[in-house]
């Protein structure tokens, strides 16, 4: 039976992909008001196919937002294990059109790869899971386990409507373990699987100085500059070593153990290919951990956006009323966002000369998230990927976030299993995505063992 | 002889108040481009007025952008002093239009002033001269020295003609002292001679991380954040008591003796009103110092304008390419603004970050100013105002700058006075513009007493 599903699904690879492209082709721009019609076409779509692929139950959910797909298929007993597939049929916006070299929304396979906006992030990867579902359908009747899925449509906006969706439907969504395919692989050969994900503190700070703007021969030497002010207090949040300077940044970070820094050193790292790559000379940040620590296994502070004054062309000496910065934190277990805003507002407001005032706004936040590398669903994936690909695949961290993982973990008590089949250059958010077809067919091969793998597995 | 002119003078300040709001409803605003046919107006109406005053001589001359109008009356022979005054024509933008309570355009006299766009900054403190030389030639024939005028129509855009203007016709401006109103008085019964100007050194600095917007999730940790690395940057250009921490930046800086201080001193200063009208609540910077030296007598640094990453509304986890700041530093006597550009783009360069690349760029300067306020023109002035208003001048330094000094000084090789006649609350640059027209009358006042005095006296 085991060969059947993986069969049917290599015999139909062809069907798949003209499938997928139909996906591909409706442009579900989550962002882009215009395109309400096309998120509503491409989740009926999406429920057609699990309809056509075999789960008796489908449907297009209702939220504050762009709808959800939820489809259910319990053939295999209360015994099984449930498994809960997370994707998202939203897209990025395809901007700017003019550096596609085909265009976004006419999916065109060039060499092995096939090119469209959402190919990769996340159709192509989400697909992947509807069809091992179809492979076990027409080749033994069901999957060996029970599977739900949840596929949104606001993954691109920040995912407003995700998670109260997900508090609204514990019971529908009670699952053993959820998997999750939108992230990527090592290299073409070179399948590996995240375990860790970093979370994320995101303020804005406001700094006001003089109550309007001043000229600044009358008033400079006497008035303190909110940018002057502000620059000061951005500088104290490092020390000269790349440090995080606020105190009890560091209080709830889990050391890295010489076991997990052995294993991350396992990962090909190429420092000048990365150097390019990033578009620098040098690298920077804490001396006493690699690039891919310092990436993936440390918290980290950026500003991400700063203005003030005057910022048009030529010279206007005004001294400023105001002046705001956007930073954010990257965030490692155990940290906790909503404690790590308030140490940096405390921070910034204490190290504020006195003649300015200051106000910190959370904006964005999310736990960092990490799975046991020796948990039963993480052996079963890790199997599946030697079986499919022909190598193990290498356990890795990530240094963004998937916030949907804290909220699995933290709403249904259940761990997450990433297991991603892009590559690192598939021009996510960018012009020219793709995906490597390859990838989409061994892909779906994967998913097959994983489930074979679990329903043979204590859980 | 002497009465006959101010006579002539106070007999016609309706006459003159009328011709002033005519040059008023000309609306030259030299940075608007649709304007233009409007500075052309307005310097043909301003020749003609000189013309009709009694100037032998008035052209409008152009340059490689707004025209200049001169005027020459050498009636006073050779033996007599020469007297170059400089005003200019063009005015700031009205906008925000709708704050306006009459039109800007529309010179309206509400009690004792006159409200009107440039109405102070500068037609009305210019008007003051042609007024003073029709008076002379009215009751005299001739004013009791020679006159000559340039006034300019690209103040307000930061006179880009004007510096070659002047060195292309030294032999035509020639002249034994210059003289200016374009500043204010300490209140309405307070008359003030500015003998002191800061100059000012204004640069752009670019820093550049990596080569393009990288994924702060991604590579935050290891790549340094350019808005972060120029905050810090910007942060060390100040200690922690307001000093500027430029090595070598106070080294030409001429400190205060005893007796100017003392003088200083006396100008009534108000520290409630003064953090009102700033809009603090508490002042800042050299505590060595009085506000009134920190903001007239000692340079300073400020940030203008400073940006980089993401400045829309929202989160957005970049760590930018770029980060970019315009920082300006007023500047006092010895100071050279060409060796401060060089000391900041030093200092900038040697505390940046060396994963990061900077650019410094010099975006405008102007030399510090000060005049000798024991000299006979100085003399001159000082008696004429106590002549007009009843009540001897104070002394005064101003914080900002008004470049055309430092170059009268350095090409024509003369000491400018500056006579204001405006007041603190004239809202320049704002809406609601104002002269306060006694101003007006007993500036006319001013400066026919001050060309008498200039021709009693040896230069």
């Amino acid at each position: 039976m085991k060969m059947k599903a993986v069969e049917y699904a290599q015999a139909h690879q062809a069907d798949f992909l003209e499938e997928l492209k139909e996906f591909l082709r409706i442009p579900s721009v989550s962002t882009q008001a215009q395109h309400g019609p096309d998120m509503v076409r491409a989740a009926e779509w999406l429920r057609d196919r699990l309809l056509a692929a075999g789960f008796p139950e489908a449907e297009v959910m209702p939220t504050a937002g762009h709808p959800v797909v939820y489809a259910g298929w319990a053939a295999a007993g209360p015994e099984a294990p449930t498994v809960l597939v997370y994707g998202h049929y939203d897209v990025q916006p395809p901007d700017p059109f003019d550096l596609w070299r085909t265009p976004p929304f006419e999916p065109t396979v060039v060499g092995q790869d096939l090119f469209a906006r959402g190919v990769s992030d996340d159709k192509g990867q989400l697909y992947v899971h509807v069809k091992a579902a179809e492979s076990f359908r027409e080749t033994a009747g069901a999957p060996p386990v029970n599977l739900k899925c949840i596929f949104e449509g606001e993954e691109e906006i920040g995912s407003p409507s995700l998670d109260s969706f997900i508090s609204e439907h514990q019971e529908l969504l009670a699952a053993d373990v959820a998997v999750i395919s939108d992230s990527h692989m090592l290299g073409q050969d070179m399948p590996a699987i995240l375990y860790a994900l970093r979370g994320l503190a995101y303020v804005e700070v406001e700094v006001t100085g003089p109550a309007q703007d001043l000229h600044s021969g009358t008033y400079g030497g006497a008035v303190r500059n909110p940018i002057n002010g502000l620059c000061a207090m951005i500088g104290s949040l490092h020390d000269e070593r790349g440090r995080i300077a606020i105190p009890g940044f560091y209080d709830r970070v889990r050391e890295l153990e010489p076991d997990e820094r052995a294993e991350l050193a396992k990962i090909p790292f190429d420092r000048g290919a990365w150097l390019a790559e990033a578009g620098v000379t040098t690298d920077w940040g804490e001396p006493e951990y690699t690039i891919i620590e310092r990436t993936t296994a440390r918290p980290t502070l950026d500003v991400n956006g700063m203005w003030g004054g005057y910022i048009q062309p030529g010279a206007k000496t005004v001294l400023p009323s105001k002046a705001s910065a956007k930073i954010s934190m990257r965030l490692v277990p155990d940290q906790d966002p909503a404690e790590i805003t308030r140490l940096i507002a405390e921070h910034l407001r204490r190290v504020a000369p006195p003649s300015v005032t200051v106000e910190v706004r959370a904006l964005a936040g999310g736990h960092p998230a990490d799975v046991r590398r020796d948990s039963p669903a993480m052996q079963a994936a890790f199997d599946a990927y030697a079986a499919a690909f022909g190598r193990e695949p290498i356990f890795v961290r990530e240094g963004g976030s998937i916030p949907v993982v804290a909220t699995f973990q933290k709403v249904l008590d259940i761990e997450t299993i990433l297991m991603g089949f892009g590559l690192p250059d598939d021009n996510l958010h960018a012009p020219n995505e793709k995906f490597h077809l390859p990838n989409f067919y061994r892909g779906i091969e994967t998913v097959i063992h994983f489930l074979e793998n679990l329903a043979a597995r204590e859980m």
